[in-house]
């Protein structure tokens, strides 16, 4: 269930970076001894706090969490308010828990009915009230039959409106131009109003969401102004027709409902695994399509499956490739500076091509669950246009011959625009384009073997189990097989998950076609390249996320990724007593570092403990301003007890309280491998080196990911972010 | 998907004693310089092995793996076998587990015939042929109708074949001691091949295997002994009638499987994560009861839903309790001198007791199967005893009140006859008599619901939604909320693994019932404590086993856990040079230590590496025998280049190559819940403790479990392994 725990709404962000301020403040760095020696009582507003594109220290935020949570358990002991806090305070996570569930329910339920609306509203108007859509419009009506459900009198296409008659080719064109015009409305206002109020809100939001959840800071990204933006704009690009899904999106919707929640709860700080145990898998779920089908599958029919397999396998990793390079050819060329009109193009272009075509005129999900349906005798669709001489007898007549061929036509134009849709700056998702993709590919093999079977039901193959009468194959089965196998290799999420996701469309009877065509698909993939989509929109917006499955292949040392290298100054640290306020503000001022080891003295090197700048500038800033005697004579002291000095010199600054008295060390020779294994179980910032008990260098995440960069033959100064 | 993914079949325990001599041996140990200076050119033999009863060092054993896996690419690009080697090395992965999945299948469905068949015996014999079960021996049948296919006279119970009759009271006794006959059989026969062939069959084994695979060796515990001897008491124990399951020693099969596999794969050394993520999840799932609801629910019905819940916590939290204390009387007592004897007590106990009444005579499964199972109108079952004026319209009859006694006798005795099953020395899973436990509830619950419906449908409860002829309240619904909701208190599985579970048998529209009533017990079992029932049999036999979930909320720091203690000697080190043979002989005889860190020097106690013990002494054991000149007066060298001596001394003994050269180091000021993190994460076995650059002390997994056992006031010598 990879994905749904990773991508489960969590306020990390918030929690990390407004959270901190209260419990660090509180003298409570994860190092009891530093309370008692702790000059700063009050607050210092900012201290422990981070800034904007860094990464958290995960260690220090979930230990400062549990320290709260023991001062909790500890006072709640002692007065009846303070157990009703610690009851309260246990609680608040189930509570919250439930809010986002039922928050983002609700949004995702109104986007849909919104962006229902908005799509039939392309067609046509109810004239009895504009706010109905096609279906509810109606239901109001009782002239219609079961099978013409869909056809009344009070909905009326804009060319029946305008022309006076629903025929004829005058009213084709005016329905075609109404049909374009409002797909450039929705997709121009979309865009708009993302680049004016809020430019996290377009794309799918997954690829930050990971990077976030891994610990990097990007404020606002969860905010209340992405979530109203985001769900407002997804209704409109969802309706514009461009070929894009909703489920990436209403992820990021769900994330940031989950933030914005846990303002509510400051003080719910329980661990993330709890958050993550109930989970809004249910969320994920939703987005499913419910089939059943009742014939059995054969042996022989895991042929065409693992076909389907190979062929979900090249197009994920050839839709990464192409998505990819064209992502950068809007980065590199002038194309990046017109997002409006790029989108207007593409919005103009889908609606022109797509209209034509039933096909790729209705939405996503509909032609997904058309493509997995089975057909019944009473079935009026295309693509049941079966000459029906018996009921499981089925030679395709015309009707499913002209299905076959603009099914067909739907393939090749989904595959091509999906390429240029998914990264505009609208939101978009792609699971249902990429699902589409796989459905079309599925159901044309699917209905290709059903007549290969119907026409040589004697030949060695299909003798014995597809005899003429016999309901044998299952077209819908291979849309379903088909979409599965895309959706995992445009995704590369884990065999197990996408299997789990279709199981519940079909059963525990369809387990091994899933799975023959998902991990077909996977290896196939793989063989181009291990990331998916998300991994490489990461990369290439140069986000510091180690990926977890990613392999360190190289056989590396710590010493060999450290900084500084053999050629560079040496490494720029603090002593624990002895440097001046004046030294260190010179040392700080003359470095970019976002922190410094302290040692016990320049020639022994042994290491005291790790302080961050941030920390360092606001505790100094805020010593002068409100400590009396604080000039830059003033030695800034980190050990327990000051060294008696000379009775005229100014009072020492005390700040062993801000430092980190435990820093992660590894030896110079611990092999990279390992070294990164560490960063990514542990959540790390940065990591000293250490050779023989004497401090050498340090490494952060941004020296690791550049090192595997450069392994990779890629250019190391791509990775943007500390 | 936690249970399934942590529970898969792995083969850790012989991957890691196994394949570590050879990549080991190859001078690999993960730090590409000591290569240079090994003067170990042919493999030691039990050199990097580890001793039984241990812990493995996780992140050497998996860099090790990858050295092993970077010099396969390597040289795959120098010849053609090569190459070949290297992409059967890459799909042996795949292969494997398709193998493991076929054979604990075919295992699993051999132990289902099998124990269906000796289960039958119990009652009686077939005439034409004393293989088939009761139900394969009626097919062949043509007298029988499809109501009372399970009566045929080529089926003759005991009673019948020896009196003649298969009426009045004789055949009635005489059935009834043959049951009891069988049972003592097979139940004798099961505990005494355990005892004889492979103690480790006994138990459900997953206390265990979450040990093994969290880095601990039992030798043998996953071996072909285990297994053969496992599967075939597995279908005594269950034949005997004993209130046990067999899905948790079906695990424990699959594991030995997937083990025993791994031999034929000696060049097969992936990662886990790859292994993990096809999954045997099938398994798991396999052992589910099929049911379909189709009446909707209610919300008031979320009442006694989470009276299930509450019940389900309550159960679980007494259920292990007890089963706790009578194991500890066990191990405590006389009783555990007797372990056949106790089993043939309980066996007959139970015989005698199930046998009159229906409910506790048929298997678990056959009874959960009934008590989920919603009436229809054919259905002959007592449960089913309605007065059945119109389908819907529910009065309870006679044969229902019958019903509800035997299942309020059964539900008694299932819960106590459990308590002192489980832990004897048979195979014994606990899913099915839990479920069973709360599907009786479950049951008694949602009748009782359906009768005050029925008798109360115009009170404002039922009011709309239950209204006479109303299909509202579904009984079987109700024995599945209470299944699942008894299952989580006991395993204390996550809710959403538990779900995922249940889902399968009913759809999403039950999730929310299943949902309320698993989280609600999840919260009374864990007020009584948070121990599951496997993690109170891990503790019960002082496994050496890191709760990932467990919160450490004590402030201790990395200094007070450390050994040595404040008042102990100072630790035992060796230098990196001076020291001789003699002397580092003497002092490892003279410690129990599992290792020795290397320091530069006494004096400065500067860290530079980490030797264990066993390494140490076969390697100059090794060298005494092998290496001239090697007596005890030679100099041992951990450095890179040997100082200069006197021309007549013995030449050194290099040991560079069989240091760690990246131990793992913490401060002595790091908070003990993130050394507990780090341990955890990482799978360490040890941790070194610095201060200031020096060498303090060292934390092993042993301490840190002794530490924890000491703060929740529990005797720190319950630890026993190391």
């Amino acid at each position: 269930l990879s994905l749904s725990l990773s991508l489960l709404p969590g306020c990390y962000e918030e929690y990390s970076s407004s959270s901190s301020s209260t419990s660090r403040a509180a003298g409570m760095n994860g190092n009891g001894p530093s309370k008692l020696v702790d000059p700063l009582e009050d607050p210092v507003p900012g201290l422990g706090t981070y800034e904007d594109f860094n990464t958290i220290d995960w260690v220090r935020e979930k230990s400062k969490d549990r320290d709260r949570h023991r001062e909790i358990t500890k006072k709640s002991r002692q007065s009846t308010v303070a157990l009703l806090h610690s009851v309260s305070d246990a609680f608040s996570g189930w509570l919250l828990m439930l809010l986002v569930g039922l928050m983002s329910g609700a949004l995702a339920g109104g986007i849909d009915i919104a962006a229902h609306w908005l799509t039939d509203m392309k067609d046509g108007v109810c004239l009895i009230g504009f706010w109905f859509n096609h279906e509810h419009c109606c239901w109001t009506s009782n002239e219609t039959t079961f099978q013409e459900r869909d056809r009344c009198p009070q909905w009326q296409s804009w060319g029946e409106l305008i022309t006076g008659t629903s025929e004829g080719a005058f009213a084709y064109v005016v329905n075609y131009l109404m049909y374009i015009l409002w797909a450039l409305l929705f997709s121009f206002l979309a865009v708009i109003l993302v680049r004016a109020f809020a430019p996290y809100a377009c794309g799918s939001g997954i690829p930050e969401i990971k990077t976030i959840l891994s610990g990097f800071i990007i404020r606002g990204y969860l905010g209340k102004w992405t979530l109203i933006i985001k769900t407002i704009t997804l209704v409109l690009a969802v309706s514009s027709g461009l070929s894009l899904g909703k489920e990436g999106p209403l992820v990021h919707v769900a994330c940031c409902c989950a933030n914005i929640l846990c303002h509510l709860f400051t003080k719910y700080r329980k661990n993330e695994a709890k958050r993550r145990e109930v989970g809004v898998e249910a969320d994920v779920r939703l987005v499913l399509f419910y089939v059943e089908f009742h014939a059995p599958w054969h042996l022989v029919e895991l042929a065409p499956f693992i076909l389907l397999g190979i062929f979900g396998g090249l197009w994920g990793a050839l839709f990464i490739r192409a998505n990819i390079a064209w992502c950068k050819i809007r980065k590199s060329t002038r194309l990046g500076h017109y997002p409006v009109i790029e989108v207007l193009v593409v919005a103009a272009l889908t609606a022109l091509v797509a209209y034509p075509n039933s096909y790729t005129r209705m939405s996503g999900a509909e032609l997904i669950s058309e493509l997995f349906n089975d057909c019944s005798l009473l079935d009026s669709s295309q693509l049941c246009g079966y000459k029906q001489v018996h009921l499981a007898d089925r030679p395709a007549g015309e009707g499913l011959y002209t299905a076959l061929w603009q099914l067909a036509l739907a393939l090749v134009f989904k595959m091509m625009i999906t390429v240029i849709t998914f990264g505009m700056k609208v939101p978009s998702g792609l699971f249902i384009p990429s699902m589409a993709v796989g459905a079309i590919a599925g159901r044309l093999l699917g209905v290709g073997m059903e007549q290969l079977a119907y026409y040589n039901h004697d030949s060695f193959i299909f003798k014995g189990w597809c005899s003429p009468g016999a309901d044998c194959i299952t077209p819908g089965l291979y849309a379903m097989v088909g979409a599965a196998a895309c959706l995992g290799g445009v995704t590369r999420m884990t065999v197990s998950l996408v299997v789990i996701m279709f199981e519940l469309t079909g059963g525990l009877e369809y387990i091994v076609p899933l799975m023959a065509a998902t991990m077909t698909s996977k290896w196939v993939a793989d063989a181009f390249g291990r990331e998916g989509i998300y991994e490489a929109h990461i990369r290439l917006n140069g986000y510091p996320f180690l990926e977890p499955k990613e392999e360190f292949d190289h056989s590396s040392l710590a010493v060999d990724v450290m900084r500084p290298r053999r050629s560079d100054p040496a490494l720029a640290v603090l002593t624990q007593d002895g440097m001046t306020v004046g030294e260190v503000e010179a040392l700080v001022e003359s470095t970019h570092y976002s922190g410094f080891p302290v040692v016990v003295s320049p020639e022994s090197q042994r290491l005291v403990g790790f302080v961050l700048r941030r920390d360092l500038l606001i505790s100094i800033d805020n010593a002068r301003k409100r400590q009396e005697g604080v000039v830059s004579a003033s030695t800034v002291v980190f050990t327990e007890h000051a060294l008696a000095q000379a009775a005229d010199a100014p009072p020492p600054l005390r700040l062993r309280g801000i430092m980190d008295l435990s820093p992660f060390t590894v030896t110079d020779h611990t092999p990279m491998d390992i070294t990164v294994d560490i960063f990514r179980k542990l959540g790390l910032r940065q990591c000293l080196v250490t050779h023989n008990g004497r401090l050498l260098g340090i490494i952060t995440k941004k020296d690791i990911l550049k090192h595997m960069a450069q392994i990779a033959n890629r250019d190391p100064d791509s990775i943007l972010f500390n």
